[in-house]
């Protein structure tokens, strides 16, 4: 492996780079011609430079690899990627985890204002002049990082971002709203704080969230049709509705037309089934026909178009989603492999280049990875990276790394003895007769507490003293953790998730057994944790596993679109909160047709007397925490009606608009979602069919592991390397393998580097001929432009992942 | 083309066949062997038997081809292909429409008692004697109809048949009833009755009904994997809300373990959310967090993977009974094919062969429809038809033939000033401006309808007058009609759907008026009807033509799991009433929690006295009609636990069994639904995806269209044939057709044949590749069993499709 100290660049990045390193060519008369930022030699001339400028232009290069690494990775458009070295500075600036956390923590402070804005919280409650600082300093802050990025794409780039043009435009409104908040000392009606969301979507972190709304627009034109329809069929049913049942002076459901067609929409979600029905079924027992057909056609049919044709778009946008960002990561390497190949061996990347590219990619990974991390790439054992492996740069970069251990357990090395004994605990956590004693342990202690519970039937002294059974299930379940760690290794046994999951509920159950001994009143909830345990009862079959593992791995994609239903939460709860603040009370909506739902007051019935409790003013919007609990009642849906009718009158009838818009969005919302499980769950039965495994194989839960093997004379090699050519400093990673490859006593160590899986690496498996197609396809696009290639930043496979980012 | 009049089968069908026409054989010095029922002429021997004992065999072999043809087409398994002449007549006698008819009729009168039987429909009470004697009857028709099975399928056939054992218990015990009730002349309990749709899901034209039953079956043991999980949590759930809850004494829901079980099964329904949460959320705002997490994990997670793992195992299992009922046929029409193939000419089937089969296969297909299916198999353009052409039979078999009209309009004969005047007609109908004026009028219309359907108020008196706009709209579609009628001509405008639609509703509108003008009061429903003219709007977009269309096609599926749904319905109506007939009535359950839905009394509200009327006393099991509606309203779920609360107050709380287990019924019964429009839905998108055409392409809209080309010649000639050699008697078919061939004036004509496209054309066009892998696999393992191929009627092939019929 020898890299030359005097290999030039074949492209110098940035166009000021050229003056550092070839200033000859200011006076016309240098060894290089640059075309096309190519630097081409001029024939038979020697390299002239000093080795310090050609180390800066070298450092250059692999900054800007590493940039257009970052962007293939986090599917930035090229387009913004930094063309010169002032941009390049605030290109940095803004893009460090110091500035994306200014961004979030900016976002959320703004959000979370609205707690202790009026109406407030009220143990939250702020003073208008603290709330309005605080919101202007969160401004300001926004602003400067907006001015940064305006550095950073220059202007003519920026306004034609859509999404940071709306920012600001949303942050000007902003501005003004708080200043005169600020003067006026109180707050005015404002409804734009419901565009506050647009700061956290618009923050680097929130990129899935991002995606999920995309998905959600693009779902958009195909549900709106359908919606038409349904409301189509929902109107025409309503005409007739009023034709037919006006004439009953019984039934409030169908006075006016307006009447009809808001009874029909409550019904499209079944909340007044089957009242809506009564008053008319009372009257001639063959209306019900109407209602039968209205629902099987509304509910049962067209409602399930809708999830059809979301789940339709969503199977093919979330191909095309895969496939762009697979070429845009194709894309990126490519430009960054230009990058960091010489101009004396153009075919491939040396350990060198690629040891300077990872430290700007990744600052923080030791130098011993590094090193293993190339040789992972590095498939063909020769000593430059090629394009080929250098293309499956995305799959190894998040590698751990650790040295194999050579021993089958962890206490290989222990006495004679104390071996014997650790190997039979071994051996019995491992045997299945142990296994299913503990599942039939967990199924009595299921029966117990099931038993247990029902015998309590005042249900207030149960929990005061400990009672005897817990005490001793606990006894099992803690000497069954004690010894599956004794057996296995902490390290092996917390690698598996079902055994951190059983040492955590017995953990609590301990805390609760503590908490109760200590009569601890606020830790009670934990000992009401215990049923937990019975979970582990699902290990036991297959197919629960399954569901189990696929839960865990959908769920960062499951949390991320919680956090956009809670977006739409958010500015749903700040325009509820502006015009319905106050407005239900205890009897307050003796007037409508759900008075009693609000009432709070001795009734009497027949000769009884007794307090009727309605609880319905408690759904109000009254602050952001009871606005948030009333919408996610409305998304449930059962007897929003009683909400909506309660608001509506107190108000105008026109509130009913809110809480219809507000049904069809989470109708949206609950649609792609349960597209995405269907999606998700569909995907990996057909991935494991495919692919002939059974789900959850074992090898399947440890992930994606490469295998490096590193002898003695390479590390010791690697190491000389490092300290005399590459100018490293922080070796002791590698010093550290050195010593450990020397003290083992073998020639060679072998290192595992392990990732999780991830929904990529198995659509590449699901679609592997497909991706075939689509890089040849875009080879192909490619060859046509490829004469600018070089700093051709809006090529058209460039501009196809731009229109999906 | 010839067909030798002394061609001998290849193979004899029906053991006994063999001794009409090979009487020699049994003095052994005949000129045939008979090995394996295979005719095997000896060496050099002429063919000196009767005409009569071969026409006599070769009809022999028409019927069993034909036979063979049906079960194909049924998807009847082969092993109860009658094997001889004496179990032939048994088949005969239970194979036709006669019997079938007879079959269905019997199973809907059985049904149908239960609306007489106490409790009773009113209007549709009959005396205990009569209905007892009409089951009486109607068993007995059963009774015979299963002696008629047992001589077909003899008796070792029959106590191997599941469904026929079934349904031979459910008889005997349905008889002994009856014969109690006549002997007691009172009904006793006869939870039993619950069981009578057996008999309509066995009749023939209920196959549908049965595969629907099949499918659902077939998604069960998933199913109930993951129900079990829904189930586990709940109970989880159930014990931390006791643990946490049940010391507010406020809080009803949770007072015991019981109580929490109910109400979390119920809010699983989200029948009683929020009310559920209220207590608690009122007390502590915090407890909302239990209820939040729990509907998130059961309601938005599990439910929706229960729909995935049904939608994954409907979609499996929609292939795989596609493939099987594909080979099925394919091995049909092989076993067909082998019988009317003759000794001479084993290659092929000739036109008197085919005619033969036809006669039997479809007896009211007229000689020229034969002749022209025989040419559309007949692609080769040979005299006889290969095993390869006759591949299509059942592709072809469904067509209707019409002359190809040479002219292009209905109008061509008339005299030039009526030609140009009709020309006229058409061109305008034709045109895009006639359509949008057309649209126009109807969107006025919906406009117009909308605004003075809110102008009435009261409701009562706007349908006792015929307004202006009603008789202006009218005449403008009336006349719509008949233009398009005299420019297209009546068989062009009614073939298309969407026209029809048109027709309906002008036609309904126009009776409607005549109900005003006469002032008919029952017909005042279809004034109502109006609106429906608005749906026309819904031709001018694509995705809703495509929307409707497919709902028209799927149109037969839904109908079938609709009467699916009725069958479950029933026998649940069927325990219902047996168990809670006349159990709730108004004012009936003052000592439950629901006891206001039931109260039909006057209360005073502070100082107002009013009626507060509750109807669910209507949601009762008193007869069956009542218990279908209640039934339905269970289905559509919300408030469903009135009903049962209401019921389990007057009867024991073992009654929540009979509602719980209801839902979880309906449950899996609607996701086999939803799961089959998904899926056909998400079919349809993908195929015409996959083809390339847009949905609802003008040319898909017509069906399966096959030409036929007839020259003069071939027309006489045939007719010669049919007269002369193959006996026909009824030949006017043949002779309309050559004198019109004379009529035209051509030297030949087009014949047309049109079907509609079924769901397994698309499928034989989406799965085309897999479909000759299928094929290849079929007769790889037909080529190993191909020695006893013939008469091996248990092959591999016939049982894997046994397992799926």
């Amino acid at each position: 492996m020898t890299d030359g100290d005097d290999d030039v660049p074949l492209i110098l990045t940035w166009d000021d780079a050229s003056s550092g390193l070839l200033e000859e060519d200011e006076n016309g008369v240098g060894n290089y011609d640059i075309v096309n930022n190519v630097v081409i030699p001029a024939p038979g001339a020697a390299d002239p430079r000093g080795q310090n400028s050609l180390r800066q232009s070298w450092e250059m290069n692999y900054q800007e690899a590493a940039i257009y690494l970052q962007e293939g990775e986090n599917n930035d458009k090229f387009f913004t990627h930094p063309r010169n070295a002032q941009v390049l500075s605030a290109y940095l600036f803004a893009h460090n985890h110091l500035f994306y956390v200014m961004e979030l923590l900016t976002a959320v402070l703004l959000m979370l204002l609205s707690l202790s804005e009026a109406p407030a919280v009220p143990f939250l409650r702020l003073d208008v002049y603290v709330h309005a600082t605080l919101e202007l300093l969160a401004l300001v802050l926004v602003a400067f990082e907006l001015c940064m990025k305006l550095r950073w794409l220059g202007f003519h780039t920026f306004i034609r971002h859509k999404r940071t043009m709306v920012k600001t435009c949303v942050l000007f409104i902003q501005f003004i709203e708080a200043i005169v908040v600020l003067v006026r000392q109180t707050s005015h009606l404002r409804v734009t704080r419901a565009l506050r969301p647009i700061f956290l979507v618009d923050c680097r972190y929130c990129g899935a969230v991002r995606r999920n709304l995309r998905q959600i627009f693009q779902s958009l034109p195909p549900f709106i049709d359908i919606l038409l329809l349904l409301l189509f069929f929902m109107v025409i049913f309503a005409i007739l509705g009023f034709c037919l049942f006006s004439a009953n002076t019984a039934d409030n459901y169908f006075r006016t037309l307006e009447d009809s067609i808001v009874s029909l929409f409550v019904l499209l979600t079944t909340a007044n089934f089957p009242d809506v029905m009564m008053p008319a079924y009372s009257k001639s027992r063959w209306s019900c026909i109407f209602f039968i057909v209205y629902l099987s056609i509304e509910l049962y049919f067209i409602m399930n178009l809708l999830l059809a044709v979301v789940f339709d778009t969503f199977n093919g946008v979330e191909k095309m989603k895969f496939k762009s960002l697979l070429l845009h990561k194709r894309s990126a390497i490519e430009h960054a492999f230009q990058l960091l190949v010489s101009r004396q061996r153009p075919g491939g990347v040396s350990l060198k280049q690629f040891d300077g590219l990872m430290r700007f990619y990744h600052p923080r990974m030791t130098a011993r990875d590094r090193f293993l991390t190339f040789k992972a790439l590095n498939q063909s054992g020769a000593t430059m990276l090629s394009l080929e492996d250098f293309y499956k740069f995305y799959e190894v970069i998040g590698l751990k790394w650790k040295a194999k251990r050579i021993g089958e357990h962890w206490f290989d090395d222990f006495p004679r003895t104390a071996f014997l004994i650790f190997k039979g605990i071994n051996l019995l956590v491992k045997s299945k007769a142990f296994q299913y004693a503990m599942y039939l342990v967990v199924a009595i202690n299921g029966i117990w507490i099931l038993v247990e519970t029902n015998t309590f039937h005042d249900g207030v002294s149960w929990n005061r003293d400990v009672p005897f059974s817990y005490i001793i299930f606990l006894t099992i379940y803690g000497t069954e953790v004690l010894l599956k760690i004794a057996g296995l290794g902490l390290m092996t046994y917390f690698s598996s998730g079902w055994n951190l999951f059983d040492f955590s509920v017995t953990v609590f159950a301990f805390l609760g057994l503590i908490a109760l001994a200590f009569d601890m009143e606020p830790f009670y909830f934990i000992v009401v944790l215990r049923p937990l345990q019975l979970l582990r009862l699902f290990k036991i079959k297959q197919r629960y596993r399954n569901v189990l593992d696929t839960m865990f791995e959908l769920f960062p994609r499951m949390a991320s679109l919680g956090l956009t239903l809670i977006i739409f939460y958010y500015s749903f709860a700040i325009v509820g909160m502006e015009f319905f603040a106050g407005v239900v009370y205890p009897n307050c909506c003796n007037n409508s047709t759900v008075a009693d739902s609000y009432r709070q007051i001795n009734v009497t019935v027949g000769n009884q007397t007794k307090l009727e409790e309605g609880y319905y003013y408690l759904n109000n919007f009254n602050n952001i925490l009871s606005s948030f609990v009333t919408l996610f009642e409305l998304t449930v849906v059962n007897n929003w009606y009683i909400t909506m009718e309660g608001v509506t009158s107190q108000t105008t009838h026109w509130s009913r608009l809110y809480f219809m818009t507000f049904y069809i969005v989470t109708m949206v919302v609950m649609t792609i979602i349960v597209a995405f499980i269907l999606d998700a769950f569909v995907f990996r039965m057909n991935y494991s069919r495919k692919n002939r495994e059974p789900l959850g194989d074992p090898e399947d839960e440890k992930g994606i592991v490469f295998e490096t093997e590193v002898s003695q004379t390479e590390a010791v090699h690697t190491l000389d390397l490092y300290k005399h050519t590459f100018g490293v400093t922080n070796l002791s990673s590698l010093q550290d393998m050195c010593v450990a490859l020397e003290r083992s006593g073998h020639s060679s160590l072998v290192f595992l580097g392990r990732r999780s899986r991830t929904k990529s690496d198995l659509s590449m498996k699901m679609y592997e001929e497909e991706i075939q197609e689509w890089y040849e396809e875009y080879s192909r696009t490619n060859l046509q432009t490829d004469e600018t290639f070089h700093r051709d930043l809006d090529s058209p496979e460039a501009s196809a992942t731009d229109s999906i980012n």
